[in-house]
């Protein structure tokens, strides 16, 4: 198996460098029948796009996609569907002065070690621009997944601040440059960053995504757990250093009977959790809870400090970095979160009903028939 | 793609159910005329063994591991290898009680809403038991990375309490129940789980995996990142809540300049890293500095402790568990976390060699050819 | 991918050597509550059984298969289905002579240049004791497909002796040693077979399979077609050179109007075809019409005739294989093919369910919704 | 896994409908500092392109590849390599006629069946304008597998005319518009091809496929053979019905000493098979002799001649297509088997070296180390 291409029956393939002429990926195992066109996938990379506030890369992109192949009259034909976006704002002389210095933090090295050669414009493969067609396939997955099911993420910590939880306002999300649900805490980080950012510096955050209505039973036992593939689609994303589910690593501290989600039944005979300390996901299946998902994000690599290295000629050097960059970079995480959690669940939807038949509803029957 | 399965090219099927005749796992993908025998296996099984102090579940089993297949005259032949342990202390009528009832916090009930059949004899498929064939792969991971490679696991926390790393002290980790690299630590927790097994308890815990020797280069950008196979491969190890790289969520409160990892120039033209904040990955490809991961484990579901929950027949109940369960299931985690480190390094490092030939040795030159 | 393994959804992997302790395989992503006992898969190892008429390799052994996981009170429960055979009859001796010589035809040189080591034990992993496990695999594959679906085998051709087809007749199959649907071939075939025996020499086989109700649908264009998928897994039985669907190389022979398979509408609403030259597959889906496949087996490697060859010392040397060979090793085939078929079809049946929903019934619907 | 990908490490993933906007693929896997351009790939696409001979579709396109990521500065770079090509000569309307009719022996009604809904311009995903793609894809597994092996492919039978084997001249093969190597019957062919496409109607063809040079050890046992591999690769390309390897269905007829590729020691330590009765590949695994491959191609289903078929409300209908399509789509498969068995090749090379460290040259040495 090649390492360009995420999930098994709902199959993501992306190709693309930061400064070539496009961007793209191809989306195998789309169910048929299924109404699609772009207007269904640009506002998701609309949120995700670049340039929108100074909290952001200057990059200025449209960011429009095309859907090239799988759709017909305005329906999936079961056929892959192809996606691209053209990259229209390269600057590559940005990054002429590190074609061959390697940033630390930065996986310019690494890919040097491994392939021996690497495209150096704009981080090549290694670019965050890559995630843009995450949030495509994401947006596909969300209409396999239906409306059922929601998904949302927000910026729950910025550097050492944390939301207050008191405060938590869904409808707050979208009102800030931050995707923060705590209207205080925005207007407090948009000071914080600002400094930062004039600092030439740049700062980690802790993304939220949460997923409410997934079907109980989604999921699998043993290895491609729902919690292991969403850990890996987590881990996956450009600079995240840590995933955690539920309590995640606060479970450490928990007594057993503290950390129980003790169940009761409804009178309509469905199961009621008292708590959700599972984060949704028990034995690796959904239990039809709200599956919750945290991850942290590193501080942006790329700086205008200056940082001790090397080049490839092996000279100590110190490197400052000039290119456009998010002095957070956890901000435009949030989308990309979100759609790995669509592509995971719309995964194992698909797997689930392979196997299992058609997913239940999300309401906790006692009976699985 | 199923989903018993772990791995690329060095890749482990594992079966067998808790109460079972027998577990098993099938290994296939080894590199041939690798000397192998049950002696290999045999004393890592014997770190996770239950029964070996009053801390972990009182089943008595020797876990005796079988060659079945893939190895001829003391050599891996390519074939696949088959291993298998018998099931000798299964006392399934401990279970009895249990068998239509949904224990809070286990994976009772979303076996059930996912197969709507489950095995409750001892947990079925989604016991821990399951973890002793990881542990065998993991044996034979090893074998494939050789010497240069050293991966070692030991518990930092229990419950609240930290190891103090100013006592962290590798010889230390064999000399307790506990793996615990900090002799004070181990005194104190044994104590502390004295009266939480007493109380018919359980608590969580925090396991630290490190690997040193790791070839720069190994791993792949985007998809199937060494960290994310990293965090797919602990957080799909039973009762896992969380996983991080390095610095984990503590990036996310850095300053891009803290956590940047330096490098300069060795003398013999080798280069060398001023920190490892990345935990020994970037990019998703290693760097050759020592690869660092944690993992929360969250405490033992099956407690004496009565909680509340439902049965199949959709009655509210009250729930105590009575079987020989871990009072710190994480303890046992220890060399199951080892053994998919050394599993997940195995895959790429077979990987590797598929795309870029033989791996490098971990003395980070600056060139790569 | 591992090279041991077959099928994406419905999942088999099998592992053992000829004259190890035991063959065994794993059985992932079969549905969960389908009835399955070891009553059900034994009738179909019994057919494949070796030394049931001298026609057969002479080695002797009851093949009883045991279910060691995954199956609980008689019902799937949804994980792995492990599945052994012991061996009981090796006589390794008669093998001692060719352990560093190879046999011409025999994928002895072929393990050695590839590993450098080989198990030559009655062949070890290139036995054709490993179709036991395919077998037995096709018997689980035949519950998921269930009584709509049958699927038959029969050798059509021996050596040169190819059946008549208008004295076809099924119940004929088992009622001869040759798995021959044609009475008066089937006693012609014995005497020659009964000469090349004596002669110490062997002879090749062509086999027919074909799957009757077989839902329209199942397939998928461009890779892993069904007809690919099919060719995949009869090319991949040992000692089968050739594979045919349909017409196969008949129809390179045939002009357009007098391949095209012609459709009519029934009163009823469903279609008919007027001809079946494309065996049941067009564009890599079915049609529903009956799948037929053919395919070749060369003789025998291991014969008694004394043919030129070289050893490991590089040396030339005559040989001769004194072991309990098939005179024919295309009768054995016959319910591996029929396996290999099932495997095919209830992993197809899997994977259409994934991205279309449940598969048709095989009634031609001219309305696919 | 999904369906529109092909291989396991060097992987390749099409997309693309005949009258969309373009077709594409993706090809993962590729080793990283291969020098590569459009100029390596063109050739091959030229080759295949259609409009160049009367007998071809007069559909007139450039078929101009571009590569648009994975190169830098005119090497490979690791990452994935996305080649698209743009159609520019669809004429949609000739297919409105078609749009809700099914083509007898088209893939028309199965994919009907199979999505409920299907493009139908130009047979939209069923089109062999997807073939484009794999011969690109070949182009650049040619250049994973050096100079020292070679791919060429013939076309050995037109309908029932096969060619006489002593006038088979390499030189002649890219002579003439039937890629025939025998230059008599490439001229009864051409008079025979000029009636048949005159008359409306269509016929198949045989191709043989022969690589030179390739390591002994490529291939694997069980699943995943060398041979099944090619099966699949070969049965999976449009129209194809029939694949053979070595002597193929000659082999069922043949006594085992006559099939016996005999063995003798050459002075400088290789060895000589005195015969290829098997192809080049033995229990899957490459024996260092060439590998030869034939397969069917029926009669293109597009025809002019009417035949009876049924449309979607369930009509009898009678239809002629009206397209441009090939009398003989088995001339243009000639580029297109010879890419996938580059293919083929080129993921074996890539897996042997993943397992068992760099292939061998194909001198056929007595000892592997």
């Amino acid at each position: 198996m090649s390492h360009n291409s995420f999930g098994h029956l709902f199959r993501v393939t992306t190709w693309g460098e930061s400064h070539g002429p496009a961007i793209g990926c191809v989306i195998d195992g789309v169910p048929p029948r299924i109404a699609l066109s772009e207007a269904d996938i640009q506002p998701y990379l609309d949120r995700r796009r670049p340039g929108q506030s100074r909290f952001t890369t200057q990059r200025r992109e449209p960011d429009t996609v095309k859907i090239l192949s799988g759709v017909y009259q305005g329906l999936t034909t079961g056929t892959p569907i192809a996606l691209t976006i053209e990259n229209t704002d390269q600057r590559s002389k940005d990054y002429a002065n590190i074609a061959d210095r390697f940033r630390p933090g930065h996986a310019d090295i690494t890919y040097y070690w491994k392939y021996g050669i690497r495209d150096p414009r704009g981080g090549g493969r290694s670019s965050a621009r890559e995630t843009a067609m995450r949030v495509a396939a994401g947006a596909v997955a969300r209409r396999i997944l239906g409306d059922a099911i929601t998904i949302r993420g927000a910026l729950v910590q910025m550097g050492s601040h944390r939301i207050d939880r008191s405060r938590y306002d869904d409808f707050e999300i979208d009102r800030n440059d931050f995707f923060c649900p705590d209207a205080v805490a925005a207007i407090q980080w948009e000071s914080e960053l600002d400094a930062i950012r004039k600092s030439g510096s740049s700062v980690g955050a802790v993304i939220e995504i949460v997923a409410v209505g997934v079907p109980p039973g989604l999921g699998a036992p043993v290895y491609a757990k729902l919690d292991a593939d969403l850990a890996a689609a987590m881990m996956g994303i450009n600079a995240v250093k840590a995933v955690e589910i539920g309590d995640g690593f606060a479970a450490a501290t928990l007594r057993g009977e503290d950390n129980a989600d003790e169940m009761r039944m409804n009178p309509d005979g469905t199961v009621r959790f008292l708590s959700n300390h599972a984060g949704g996901v028990l034995g690796g299946i959904a239990t039809g809870q709200p599956i919750i998902v945290r991850f942290a994000v590193k501080p942006t690599s790329s700086i205008l400090t200056e940082v001790a290295s090397v080049d490839a000629d092996g000279t100590d050097i110190k490197i400052q970095t000039k290119g456009r960059h998010d002095p957070c970079v956890g901000i435009r995480a949030v989308p990309v979160g979100e759609a790995m959690m669509a592509c995971v669940l719309a995964d194992h939807w698909l797997r689930h009903r392979a196997q299992c038949g058609e997913p239940m509803p999300a309401v906790l029957p006692i009976t699985k028939m």
